[in-house]
């Protein structure tokens, strides 16, 4: 566990060197264990000796583990969530269960902000004929980031509190129990983990404090919890659901694919290995022999999702070695533009339905991450491999009619569209066959193109696709062609033996997707728990 | 590829010997072959040389390889589903495509059948005005389960067809074209594949050609064309799509999980090990711990669908080494029991949508496989372990309380269940401490049982769940008395000391569910392409 170089929060370094914090913070330490104990024995004895009786006896302290009893009282409990609390429930008295996100001390008051996922509240503690010292010095102690239950009246304040998620209400604190105590230590504090990205210009000097991404990645137990992450991957769910939903109305069918399979279709570069009992096994690079072979077993329409691996040791932005792949594949009555237009639209009902319900998740991550709201035509743009090359000549770049795009040519390509068309997404059409894999269909009236697409958001790919060559005859003789070794590939030449119907598909990098839908800038930022050459915890 | 022992379906083999009919076939092939040859020449010259002119030249033929060509009257041609032919339909003259199920010639006629999917129909071609000899020729010749396209005339028919799925109308052919030649020897026919399963005493002699497991699965891509399996994987698809949207609704967010993980977290038995660049990998046996992270990182409700492997050399009828688990996490307030009816219900509400939503396709598989509905109470039913004991000993089994049950008790225990309750669905709680892992939460109240529990459908298990530990001190205590080596535990342990709520869940195997519902004998009838401990192709 790496504990990262965070100060703790502003407001209570002010001077004080990093012993003095130590100290401090070990007394806390203390002080909380000692009151917890209390608290269990029934909060009395020992303070009372020292400042009379305990007046919140019982209405503090900590619940011990949780380990499923039947005590009524407890379950009889309703818990109202942190984002629910507004002027409607004004003068109830309420149970939240939620994070102490952050408490302050000042003299016999103590403010805390419970947090519940992206939402917090102001907590208000202070003594009085019901609320004893005690009470609010075990407030003022519980370590940050732990469980806490707690009761209080909502309370309607006079001006809005601009710090919390929720501005119109706070609580006045009837009870506090712990119910699960985070260290003390801890490796990242949510606050610097959630400060906003502003440009370097614009910063506030010592109010900066950042947290790197290798020290977010191995506390991400830690930084999932910020607004930003509770946004992002839940709209990630929300392109799953949505790819799902849009395609399965289009009449596909949900299919799972091995990723443990005998050999390297395409060559075996880029494979990782598996010990296989005895011998030994491959992970799957992509599911596409397999969408193509249920293709051939008839089942129409196919899309998948699921882990896919790449053995590349890229170290870049945009490449993982695991990620999620949103692949399709469907037959064709005579021309892959049934299919190119089914994707096409897919995305464009994607990015409406994300538009639409996610827009709370996209503000959220908007706060931390500022950027351009994602611009799509429908239907949306389709270009030819030529315009795109004739384009970025335009605009002075020297590129071969049959050369592939470098990726600073796609995202100068990117912006140039942007700027024509007004679209963060299109599709590219028709590359060259040249650029492609032994099993794409050629183009039947340009001898250098072929039935090949790529898609495009803000200028990066997400998804490559093409008709497939369904004839085993013409099959062979494209891959003898590209000098691929034929007994290598004779499974997946064999399958087209036995009638086959013409179909084009595609695959989709989910992590992508949502990384370019959002403008954020690390693919590591999308992938829950991310993996690539250097990273394969936790 | 295995060639299976297949004879030619019964009809063509009337005392042929082997011989006979391998030239036969030899005959019909380069008859085929001619045909098209001619056919692409515009079916003329050599033929009207010996038999006048082909009045269909023009209506036959082979396609060619469809490469999307622009060819307007292809583009414009609209085609009906073999499902939907029926009277509404007759004597409209329209396009369907789908495979030469089987062909029958007979003098100058020649029948056919014609399947989509899981829909087949019959198609008449008779030498007439409009229809050619050599037409009529051509079509017979036409492999099985070659892709064609056939225009016809709908045609309402005086006796239902009880051969095929489209009983009151028939097509009358004008047009036949191939866009798909399939080999002419398959290694399996689809009429043997579909063949209904009896029992030994109901066989007729000579007409019950099977087709072992093996080639099946050596062919997937033809076995999986028969009706019932056609009907299996929609069935699947709508299981995953129901646990989906039933946890969607009930809150749940969907989180994907790695699968390429650092140290095998139970202790290392049974994890494939993967090549890691320079280093070694493992591949995931669960997403348990990640499900947990994404817990304690504060999503609460938790789901993940995805690859799980088991390196297990288990050679069962329910065992793979890749499967696909269906798997969830809940944060819980005070009781697991949250976890568990939320569990229960989710099970009910699938049962419910499989019933209703797939009623065809259940009809569709109990052609071939003859099984009992599935049987489910709402709420389900919740047994306690000691209960199960209890009606164990009553049946005769010696079995002691803290044992865990082997698989016959369990098939055993399940027609008890049966028997009283008329469920084929049931969830078992509250398992003995000793036989759950290190991680399960004992029971507050009895120290020999846990927070634990099993689900079984048909006698079987397919969910395995527990509360979880959430307290990283007791866990290493817990740890510890399993005599688990705490070093390779420790980033499980950390996970959880930043403060973490009371949990708890379970994994679902995917195909499990498909087979028992289904009452299915061999779960390699419910994954498109099984992986065992002697299989990983195709």
């Amino acid at each position: 566990m790496v504990v990262a170089e965070n100060k703790p929060d502003a407001e209570t370094v002010e001077g004080k060197s990093k012993k003095q914090l130590k100290k401090e913070q070990k007394d806390a330490e203390k002080a909380a264990k000692k009151d917890a104990h209390k608290a269990a024995r029934g909060a009395a004895t020992e303070e009372a000796e020292e400042s009379g009786p305990d007046v919140s006896a019982g209405k503090y302290g900590s619940l011990g583990m949780i380990q499923s009893s039947s005590d009524p009282e407890l379950l009889a409990r309703e818990f109202v969530h942190v984002r629910d609390l507004d002027e409607k429930k004004a003068d109830q008295s309420i149970w939240v269960r939620g994070r102490l996100h952050t408490s302050r001390a000042k003299g016999k008051q103590c403010f805390i902000v419970v947090r519940q996922q992206e939402f917090t509240v102001q907590g208000l503690l202070a003594v009085n004929d019901t609320i004893s010292k005690q009470f609010v010095k075990f407030a003022s102690n519980v370590s940050k980031e732990s469980i806490i239950d707690v009761q209080a009246k909502v309370s309607k304040v006079p001006k809005k509190i601009e710090s919390c998620t929720q501005k119109d209400v706070e609580l006045h604190i009837q009870q506090i129990w712990v119910v699960s105590a985070a260290k003390n230590q801890l490796p990242l504090l949510i606050e610097d983990a959630s400060r906003p990205e502003k440009k370097e210009e614009e910063e506030t000097e010592g109010l900066s404090i950042r947290v790197n991404q290798d020290t977010r990645l191995d506390n991400r137990v830690l930084d999932l919890r910020t607004p930003a992450n509770q946004a992002i991957f839940r709209i990630e769910a929300g392109v799953c659901q949505l790819f799902r939903d849009i395609l399965t109305k289009k009449g596909f069918v949900e299919i799972h694919t091995p990723k443990i399979i005998s050999a390297a279709s395409e060559g075996g570069a880029n494979v990782f290995t598996v010990s296989y009992f005895k011998g030994s096994a491959y992970l799957a690079q992509s599911p596409q022999l397999y969408k193509q072979m249920a293709i051939a077993a008839d089942f129409d329409k196919v899309f998948t999702v699921g882990a896919v691996f790449r053995a590349e040791d890229s170290n870049t932005h945009r490449h993982l070695t695991e990620f999620v792949g949103l692949d399709l594949e469907m037959a064709i009555k005579y021309h892959y533009h049934e299919v190119l237009d089914t994707i096409g639209s897919t995305f464009t009902e994607m990015f409406r339905g994300l538009r639409d319900n996610f827009a709370t998740e996209i503000a959220t991550v908007n706060q931390q991450f500022a950027v351009e709201p994602f611009q799509f035509l429908d239907p949306p743009l389709k270009l030819e491999f030529p315009q795109a090359i004739a384009m970025l000549r335009e605009a002075g770049v020297t590129v071969g009619d049959e050369d592939d795009l470098s990726t600073p040519d796609e995202k100068l390509l990117g912006r140039l569209v942007k700027a024509k068309y007004n679209t963060d997404f299109y599709m590219l059409d028709k590359y060259p066959l040249a650029v492609r894999p032994f099993y794409t269909m050629p183009d039947p009236n340009n001898k250098k193109a072929s039935n090949s697409y790529d898609m495009f958001m803000r200028g990066e790919e997400i998804l490559s696709g093409a008709q497939r060559i369904h004839d085993p005859d013409f099959l062979t003789e494209r891959a003898k062609h590209h000098g691929v070794d034929i007994d290598k590939i004779k499974s997946y030449i064999d399958a087209f033996r036995f009638g086959c119907p013409p179909h084009a598909g595609g695959g989709i990098g989910m992590e992508r997707v949502v990384m370019l839908y959002l403008g954020l800038d690390n693919i590591r930022k999308t992938s829950m728990f991310p993996r690539d050459p250097k990273r394969i915890t936790p």
